[in-house]
């Protein structure tokens, strides 16, 4: 197995290629293109890709809208007739520290505003890490929960969910104290199913025990459904561990149906944080990743 | 934060230096030196550094036993005055294809026979992963929980429990597909406590939610108490990721007092998986361990 990804590669197990989806199959309608697949890529272009490839949604990162402008972002996708699944992201708000509490605040903040310019009704909150030194994790599991409840009011005024994101438990101690779907519903469920939800994304949800029955639990908060794959040997950086669909170990067949049967109807966001992704062509990732969508995941929505 | 080890190192957070506790010092009383941690010393040169260090515990691996033949063995840790703590590992027992299940059961009974014959009554029991291209990953913990099940009479034969260690999901692809405590005490209360137990090894279980309440679950199911760091940056090899206690994220005094509440009186196993310790001379390695534990583990027992 290899996350090398090629125009004419197939999945492990599938008997052959398929011809790389048209712009107008119908089985690209729900498909998204999480900026962070192209990473290389410039909101323009990836804007372009997803035209180009006939995929209808962006899900987009906050660094690359400020970079053309939150105003440019807005017309630039609007014209090109691309919804936006998700705005990524906010979060980062574990500090015990007043001052950085509330700048962490006034960040998310800043970001359900530019979701609402944008016209998206997903923020994904990704939690942080535990802050330098602090080995107190239910502390900071905690500190997590307050500041998602500090920002439903902020929320629920612009029409903005708050996806909160469960983070594969290698990013416990650096990116994500929330670590199972479980447990963000814990938080989730003390507020209102229209103002506060999760993220499924299969990289950090797949190893989870029960998570069929989690994703069941979870109904109409599921805000966002991203979909990778775990792949080994894991890369080297473990940020940028995930692996084209396919390629790995995960049943996209089986977390795809009990999204869909839980009652979610929005976008699937394909988000590949992967050196190897990010260093071939964007163009050719676009058709690896919808070939790879329409053969695992979309005949189980 | 480094995993480099030297003789002079201190943990994050502590003031200074403390001395390298003393053979015969009676903070050692129930420390242990998994023999992986020096994993380039020979049973022998282990046994011996155990003895210079007053070290009166040691946690085997078969493999190196095998090397020296197990009467070999057994009469130079007997005539060395260890005791033998736990022996590394059963388990691998996820395969769906008849063969290989009853391979894997027969070399789990030979595993048991070596316990016995070193006097140990712990043999620590690893899942296994996935099997190649299999993505049913309830399927094949379903089939490690039935392969427990099948070793518990020959276990209890012998006097010897099965120590079921939850491993970090990072590993449940190609490692172990047991993820949590819970998940592994679910699977051990359906036998007798006597003979079916867990291990807790901090790298593996300090994330869970839950954990400490887990612990206590527990309770004296707890057959092994082994301790190492989770670090960041993760190491590039995923499965050499593990740190010198005090260099990383977790909270041993929380952890350690858990599993002391929980009843749990037996012998605590250092167990590091790290090229940098690896590489650097077995005696240091020794002496930094034996600090660390008595700075930031004994004193919670």
């Amino acid at each position: 197995m290899t996350s090398t990804v090629s125009t004419t590669d197939v999945p492990s197990g599938l008997p052959a290629c398929i011809p790389t989806p048209e712009p107008g199959d119908p089985r690209l309608a729900r498909l998204s293109l999480n900026q962070r697949t192209t990473a290389n890529w410039s909101l323009r272009e990836a804007v372009d890709g997803c035209v180009a490839a006939g995929i209808g949604s962006i899900g987009v990162w906050r660094e690359p809208v400020a970079e053309v402008g939150l105003d440019v972002a807005v017309r630039m996708i609007s014209d090109a007739g691309l919804r936006v699944s998700s705005v990524c992201r906010g979060g980062f708000f574990t500090s015990a520290e007043p001052a950085a509490r509330a700048a962490a605040h006034a960040d998310n903040i800043a970001a359900l505003d530019e979701a609402a310019a944008l016209g998206c009704d997903t923020l994904v909150l990704v939690p942080g890490g535990l802050p330098a030194g602090d080995r107190d994790l239910a502390g900071a599991r905690g500190r997590a929960a307050d500041a998602v409840g500090a920002l439903v009011p902020a929320a629920a005024d612009r029409g903005v969910r708050l996806g909160i994101e469960p983070m594969h438990p290698i990013f416990a101690a650096d990116r994500g104290v929330v670590s199972t779907l479980a447990q963000a519903l814990d938080i989730a469920e003390d507020h209102p199913e229209d103002v506060v939800g999760v993220v499924v994304d299969t990289f950090h949800v797949w190893w989870e025990p029960g998570v069929v029955g989690q994703i069941a639990r979870a109904g109409r908060r599921i805000v966002s459904y991203q979909v990778c794959e775990w792949i080994t040997p894991l890369p080297a950086d473990s940020l940028l561990s995930r692996g084209m669909m396919g390629d790995g170990h995960i049943d996209f067949a089986t977390l795809t149906r009990a999204v869909a049967e839980a009652g979610y109807t929005g976008d699937v966001e394909v988000e590949i944080f992967n050196a190897d992704v990010w260093a071939a062509p964007g163009s050719d990732v676009v058709a690896t990743l919808a070939r790879r969508y329409v053969e695992l995941v979309q005949p189980h929505l």
